[in-house]
């Protein structure tokens, strides 16, 4: 661990211990350069740190400050979904979802989208250009079956970072992490097997469970925490159970960290019980604390975890560049890769490969996770401001997408049509259920800068729902 | 219907009908001008494209004369695999030839592997290069579900030469002709689901049945005229059969044409007992004449044939796109491509789009197809000069695969491994069985440009089977 990072874990755990207060003047660089014998850049870094973690704010001429305590939404309660599996359906909304094609005028809020606008993607492109103009055409080729070598040695090194030790004979570039995903499912089920998930669940997943053919039994879910422990203990007990599908590091919907001794704990009861985990780690990097929280597929000594990613969500989703560590599922996945694709495009492999080569992937992520963490707090805000008041939300630690719970009886679905002619569009609750629940909620993006189109858009969801709000009870 | 064809087509039935004998000199341009009341140069391309049709050879300052009888190994007998559904064998063949990456140092007469040093390529690198470029970075968004909208556009032009009229709405992108078969499959079949195909037949496809869990029933298959329609009609009244799987236009690995009028008996039957057919068409583009084959598509008119295709053997694999027209499956057919990779990397779409809309594509396939239609000539002789006698080859009428048949005893497998040795590879026949027949068989790839060491290879095949026969009838 370095320096810095050792003196911010030192000054945030501090703060948090309230040594020092909301808007209280933190301690000059120079007297903490003096007090812990390091370099003024030493803690410069460590500032910057917690300030990235939203800990402190600089204050111009006037040294660090701690953060004030901001007005936050509630959070929204552990979900209660049917406790059996079910057939998942929802497939007409989410087409509806995926169907839309960009539209300058309409703000899409609902979509997974990362902002692909910063300067630090211009490399990739770059090496995009540089591969085309190679006189070997590297990209026109097929390429190897377990994907380009160059690329899956430099995802061996970036899974470092998660504290997995993997080489590159353990991967399988995808199309994508959806291909990922399908693969994985059907390496691990055959139709009509039931597969756990974590509730609300990202719906491309619980979609793929649909196309496959195979059953979802949703369990209750933390907004903090993550998948209930005691409740999958007992969904274990009490049905055949092939695999349990959560996406636990900066989750989809909801934005949770899912602690590390609960992933470890979610582990030894997958070996009691004999099942295999999917890990769905495509946000995982984005996680606003550096370095990022471990994966479960780090602990795994018996090859039960498969893990699935993607540079979806941390460059660009249009490369569809994924993959898969599977385990001991390595062979089927392969088969499973060669009859959805045969083999993924080579150019945005090659270029991504090169993107990381140069150095340039940590400088992004760092750039990218700040941002979205600044996007987390303003759109906490704005919902703060413009939703209706009862409104609850998630608080993400990483990803930039947020989960938002309006009263029960409200339906999303109506809001999202009422939105359309506004211009505004968002992702309805029910696409992430399996069964239709959660059709009071919503989920916002906020990884673009904040501009006053974006904030007029939310506003103009809040007051929507505010309006639909009011027209129901007056019809009660 | 232009002139020059119109002359190409009444010279060449001349000579089909033995006006002309091989060797003879045919009537110079100018009289041909005359007669026909036509340009020089309509007689001059009418020259060119029997030419290409390995019909006429011109000989320096003399004329045209008609093309010498050539030697040609016997064609295969029709084949007669098991006449029952099987489960599908063979994946780890079949993984051997995928995952070899490609090395200088081996000739790879195995692979699919288009031809791909073509100059006529170059403007598709180019529009690669420029879209990376583009400041409004199209490459980096998701695409639409359906795909890029121009792309659509281009490949339903594209398809008219095919006799099909189809909109950019009936049209799903997908990540190579591999996604479009799995995903056209997974649509109409449930697994333990019965699937006819023609039989030898490609190994991808057969891997997809497997890797999905349906049964193959090998239909027998004349190597000019394609699928029995007697025996498949047998087996529509035996069996519960769901889905026809075909590659009706330049086969592979046949490289035969089903007659036009026994495709349109194909989809009569196919309608008497209510089946749907997949028709993939990824060599169509590649006949040697012009105009190309019709599909069994372009006579459907009640939706029930999925035509699959691909750019990966007319333009470049790496790339990785291709499409499915699905007819009255097109809902679940989007179902499915969602599930399996959510969209198709968007910069090949675009680049493609673009050199198909500048009018590069008919330039780059009348050249490919006047290469590969001289390779199989060659190829064909390498064959007759270097195999054992009594081999038996196939005589492609567009793509670029020779399949060769040694006596019945033989093992390619032995031969494939014999080969490695000498920096060979070939693919062995049994791949293109479900059931593991045609262990007596090989495919060879003649899409590159013949050179000295290509013909070394062939030798090297040739060659070496020999000596196995030889010792195989010593142990006797």
């Amino acid at each position: 661990m370095t320096l810095y990072f050792n003196l911010a874990e030192l000054l945030g755990s501090r703060i948090e211990q309230g040594l020092y207060r909301p808007g209280q003047r933190l301690p000059s660089v120079r007297a903490l350069s003096v007090e812990h014998g390091v370099s003024l850049s030493t803690v410069q870094q460590a500032y910057r740190l917690l300030e990235d973690n939203g800990l402190v704010s600089p204050r111009p001429k006037s040294g660090y400050f701690v953060a004030e305590d901001r007005q936050l939404p509630a959070l929204p309660a552990i979900s209660r979904p049917a406790q059996r599996p079910v057939d998942i359906s929802q497939w007409e909304q989410v087409l509806e979802l995926v169907r839309a094609t960009p539209r300058p005028d309409v703000i899409q809020l609902g979509r997974g989208m990362p902002d692909v606008d910063s300067p630090t993607l211009k490399p990739l492109l770059r090496s995009l250009a540089q591969i085309s103009r190679r006189m070997d055409m590297p990209g026109l080729y097929y390429d190897n079956i377990h994907g380009n070598a160059l690329l899956r040695e430099q995802i061996a090194r970036l899974m470092l970072d998660s504290g997995c030790r993997l080489g590159p004979a353990d991967l399988v570039v995808t199309t994508g992490c959806h291909e990922a995903l399908s693969c994985t499912i059907r390496a691990v089920c055959e139709p009509g097997d039931i597969v756990a998930v974590d509730s609300p669940s990202f719906h491309g997943a619980m979609q793929t469970l649909k196309g496959l053919g195979m059953k979802a039994l949703e369990i209750p879910t933390d907004p903090i925490t993550g998948i209930s422990l005691e409740a999958l203990e007992l969904a274990l007990e009490q049905w055949p159970i092939k695999l349990i599908q959560i996406t636990p590091s900066c989750n989809n919907p909801m934005g949770y960290i899912m602690p590390e001794a609960r992933k470890k704990a979610l582990l030894t009861l997958a070996q009691r019980y004999d099942v295999a985990i999917l890990e769905d780690d495509v946000y995982g990097d984005l996680a606003y604390t550096y370095p990022r929280p471990r994966t479960i597929k780090s602990f795994d000594d018996d090859g039960r975890v498969l893990l699935c990613s993607s540079f979806s969500k941390t460059l660009a989703p249009g490369l569809r560049v994924g993959w898969v560590a599977p385990g001991r599922y390595l062979e089927r996945v392969l088969h499973m890769k060669y009859i959805s694709t045969g083999s993924t495009a080579c150019q945005p492999q090659l270029a991504i490969a090169d993107f990381i080569a140069q150095g340039h992937y940590q400088p992004h992520l760092r750039r990218m996770r700040s941002q979205y963490q600044r996007g987390r707090d303003q759109m906490c805000d704005w919902v703060t401001r413009h939703f209706p008041s009862g409104t609850r939300a998630s608080r993400p630690q990483g990803g930039f997408m947020l989960w938002v719970e309006l009263p029960e009886s409200f339906d999303t679905l109506r809001l999202n049509r009422a939105l359309l002619e506004q211009g505004v569009q968002i992702a309805v609750g029910s696409i992430f259920s399996a069964s239709g629940k959660y059709r009071n909620c919503l989920r916002m993006n906020f990884a673009a800068r904040p501009t006053a189109q974006i904030e007029g858009a939310v506003r103009s969801v809040g007051e929507t729902a505010l309006r639909l709000l009011d027209t129901e009870h007056a019809g009660e």
